[in-house]
């Protein structure tokens, strides 16, 4: 369910770009339950002039950027998205992103929200007899 | 209204990315009620490594898959979303996607979300003068 | 705090690209309060067959369209968002994008919904003792 859209500069190997995404979905299954086989990830490259922001803010230093924007559903506690920040900057500094550099954003939808396939929305509550 | 991103794999000719685009609006314009002008449509696409996912989840299996991520005012029923959901998984099928491989997102937002234009609210409630 | 992505259609030089992010983002800084280092833009470009759009709606044509959708904290008003869009149009007019051309659209989030990097969320409220 969650929807991971992951936007970075260019210049990390292909190899280094998979371990990232992994990392990102790792701490979405160890914090807040995401099923292993629960994973739609969108990983974009962009030139330096595609991804502008400033050297720092709220004293943290960014320099290459990772951003990471989820759509997932709501429900989740402030702890358990704390828990995600933690652990997700945890996992992905092995794959060679600073933890000043991974930003998050969570953008939280309904179950009704989401269609995985066969034109069936397969997190609804079952529709009432009409 | 509806902003519609789809992101795809690279290998999907120009006129089938078209033809695609053109089903995931058509069945926003039969379901729920799209204006048929009211089209803004980000097409993507992306190298294999660009798109990750699992080859199977809920019982679905996903090969090719098209990643649809709508942004919608809010106030749709469960039911509209369904059906829209099975009408698109119609209307793409005749444009090469298998209904397993369309997943779909909605994020729904509200009405003064929204400028067509011109700096302007179009959609919000007239502001109370001041 | 927003997370501001910019689409457009290839064509437009870097330095034109360069002032539309900036128009936007300054736009952001004077309306609605946003700090100045508070700046995180993707900029993607697209061939013509990768936006797709309708000539006109609602009475506004669209010929070069610049999509842009905003993540932001919820809390603005109607007022707020008005003056922004307003002032949007009128800023990236300077940097080359008609009036028309500017389509926008807000995401509103929580404030538990971000990290700015080393696995905070920094906007957040102080987490409870447990």
């Amino acid at each position: 369910m969650p929807l991971q859209r992951i936007d970075l500069m260019v210049g990390r190997s292909p190899s280094a770009r998979k371990a990232i995404a992994e990392a990102i979905h790792q701490s979405l299954v160890e914090t807040i339950g995401v099923p292993e086989k629960d994973r739609f990830q969108i990983i974009t490259q962009h030139d330096r002039d595609g991804l502008l922001f400033a050297p720092e803010y709220l004293g943290v230093h960014h320099e290459n950027p990772v951003l990471v924007q989820i759509t997932l559903n709501i429900g989740r506690t402030l702890e358990q998205k704390q828990r995600l920040y933690h652990r997700m900057a945890e996992l992905v500094a092995a794959a060679g992103v600073s933890p000043n550099d991974l930003i998050v954003n969570l953008v939280e939808v309904t179950k009704e929200g989401w269609s995985f396939g066969d034109g069936k929305a397969q997190y609804a509550p079952a529709t009432p007899a009409t």
